[in-house]
């Protein structure tokens, strides 16, 4: 069923928000109260930028709560911009390749949730892909075809537009093969200046979606924690599933919307509405 | 945290047992019941008598619920006589070593609790052990160095005589430590022949533990199951965590108490009472 | 570069053949002589028929050389046919999914070789292939699609045939892109019934293959193996590299040639010949 | 049977070393020229200072060669000093605990070669360890165990007199136990601010190791690099293993001998003389 969450704003030591933080996601890889089932063990992946040419990714089939090296990673890596992942697996296996984020150049996406009857879509959703980004598909993930939809239709340049068109395809190609509540999703995407995010269901109430309120809210979260006693407006998280209970804090993304998060702490909402290819 | 199970009679593919049964020892990797916490989710171990010489083991860091090789593994091998463990782990590194059972000869051990104040008492304990075993420790886990205590009082010839030895010697350790509520266990035990079970805490309640009734119990719990209508009167199972919920199937073996189950069928049980060196 | 091996005969302790060995397979995974490169470290796959419905397969991503689940599901496993494969990756992940052998109801397929150009030629396999059984893809190898088209090509009523069309399919393919050299193989295949060999290269040498002359020449092999006096005629051995060097053992098989070995001990062999669809 | 490197000087992207250098370390992983094997492929090791408190550490048992994520830290990780390490296991497991670098605090520590005679000496070995520094093994490698003992004997202020107290006291151990041959090593230590090595032998050559001359020699080393034009004096290197077959560029450590090098480019030599107890 999986969990995410991301970051961008001024540059944090990982671990302040994946182990240091009430219910953080590496909680809700065995905790998850949001989700449909508790435990998001199959894997993980964190994604950030910072060092080095665009982003790294670190992806594992161990369950994060017990993986020594996710913590070592967390503690000595800061960045100003990532997002983590942790997963259910629903069918396919178990492997590196199918953990998020998935990454193309200087982009990270994050998906949670499924396409409906992807046993019977995913060669049409792959025939609707690149050529050139066939090639490249490495794992057999519903959300790895959905990305690779989403740069084919121009991600790159028009982040929500692309997954409007792609959900819209998807919705299409479903409805061709008899598939009902073809799409189920958030997703999160990077470039690692901006971070959008879309909470979206075909059909029903889709997958949970929350974004920090501001600055003086995540300080309101963590009274004690010096680091976030020095946040500033341009600081922002978007979560899957809040990370305490604390009333306030949390703005729910209602569903058929997209965010954009930018660097100078604005959050920009507007309606998600996939368009039929 | 943990949970066992361990089957003794007719040879049976061991999926039976561990796929095709409601609320068998995959699902309790997942979904555990009793258990102190639902998730055992930090590895796993299959060992098994049957073709070649002494027990063959299968150990792996993946959860039980997720791993192809287990689920092959379990449809492609038949034995009259085999131990499953999900792990849960509490400190100790997740590692194939760490898994139970462990195995020395024609010897297998499965342990669900723990050694409280391990940190403190491994020492002492390690150097209670024969030298020669001591060599042969692989892992870091309490359980491993049960099992070579417990073959060093002699569980080859007494077996459950060396357990009451070997919690008699913990509990000593753990006094003279200053380390209270010393032993939290459920073991298991076998040399191909025998199955021998305790369970047992220094204080409290002991871990669960439960053994089949009989065959015609067994075969009510599975009454679609053609396999089970086979069941004998020496077949018999011994569970953390019973399989389903059906009643009068079960029977919970009291704390402080030991069962040995023969291959004839029969069950003994006596008291389980630790003896001090 | 991969190197495999397949046994058809009596029923055998896999170990026999894989640890027990001189210059075995799993030896091969550390000390190849005969393939590209010495160290073929990525991953290992054992498929074997016996015990339940089907081939049983068990994969890993650890080198052959030191994964003790391995070594005991070998000592506790006995087979009347089993193939086995050890992997050097050539750009595809490490991961279960790319290890061989791939599997499809009673079908085991191996691959030592290459298709030339893959990441060119890879959609159009992928489109060639039953829609169904591109639904059922999980990895990321070329291997994996050349079963896919097999099958797709009656490899479950004529093997061979169904080989030369894949292998002519590729070509064909492959001149369309202006890919040279496009395949480089041997294959291995088994119903559980037969065991099927190929090798074959589109331009210059295959990958070695050879088959054990009959049984009196793999007596002569394991001189002190009481095990090996007890071989039979119908006993055969077919592998990428010779286990020993023991002259006038092993029969190479010669380029653009396919063997069948079937249960009574009979080896058939005539040429492979790629046909154009 | 194990190669290591280690950096000080400015901060350099690790992958610089481990991936962009012509026979680096990732390279001596499968084609180790001066080791006792070619193959390093039983798991691997990096530790760096950097960003956060201490060293961070990475270990996998996967082969360096392989490893995705290996490849993804050293090219977003950027270091003053670190140290990488590939294993040829030798009887113990392979699991990330035998894994080095092994830290404590801010040390970090790695050997190349073994303790003759282990399984008979460790007893003795562990306990001659504090006993707090005991409960915290976690692995079963002799190396885990020299670190331990080094760190008893006061590695934390007294570098290469702990280093030789604990040779010292092991070959006295061996002596008792009538094992030959005690030590073959060479060690590598940092606590963040200087790199200590040593390369040693009871008996017979010691495992190669060498240092990088001065900055000059290690431009001359890459001379297409434009990172390394940017060298300065007080960077250095040492490896187990030369990074390329430059004539000129790399000094030989001399057997029974250790160095310190220091951030400010200065490397002593001195005698390494075992201390007996």
């Amino acid at each position: 069923m999986c969990r995410w969450m991301g970051w961008i704003g001024q540059p944090l030591l990982i671990e302040e928000l994946l182990f240091k933080t009430d219910h953080g996601i590496v909680d809700q890889s065995m905790h998850s109260r949001l989700g449909a089932e508790p435990t998001n063990g199959d894997g993980f992946g964190l994604g950030w930028y910072g060092v080095g040419d665009g982003p790294g990714v670190y992806r594992s089939v161990a369950p994060a709560w017990g993986d020594p090296n996710l913590r070592d990673l967390a503690a000595h890596v800061a960045s100003p911009l990532f997002l983590a992942h942790v997963r259910a697996a629903i069918g396919s296996p178990v492997q590196q390749t199918n953990c998020h984020p998935f990454r193309e150049g200087r982009w990270l996406f994050v998906h949670n949730g499924f396409i409906n009857g992807f046993r019977d879509l995913r060669r049409d959703m792959m025939l609707a892909m690149e050529p050139d980004r066939f090639a490249d598909v490495e794992g057999s993930t519903d959300s790895e075809v959905v990305f690779g939809l989403a740069l084919t239709f121009g991600l790159e340049t028009d982040q929500l537009g692309a997954l409007e068109r792609t959900v819209g395809l998807v919705e299409a190609l479903a409805a061709r093969h008899g598939v009902e509540s073809a799409v189920q999703a958030s997703f999160g995407v990077s470039d690692g200046e901006c971070l959008w995010a879309v909470r979206y269901a075909t059909e029903g109430t889709p997958r949970s979606l929350f974004a920090s309120e501001d600055a003086d809210a995540v300080r309101r979260l963590h009274p004690g924690n010096e680091r976030f006693e020095q946040l500033t407006k341009a600081d922002r998280l978007i979560v899957s599933e809040p990370f305490s209970d604390l009333p306030g804090v949390w703005e729910e993304i209602p569903p058929s919307s997209a965010v954009t998060a930018r660097p100078d702490g604005t959050l920009e909402q507007r309606p998600f509405v996939p368009v039929a290819p």
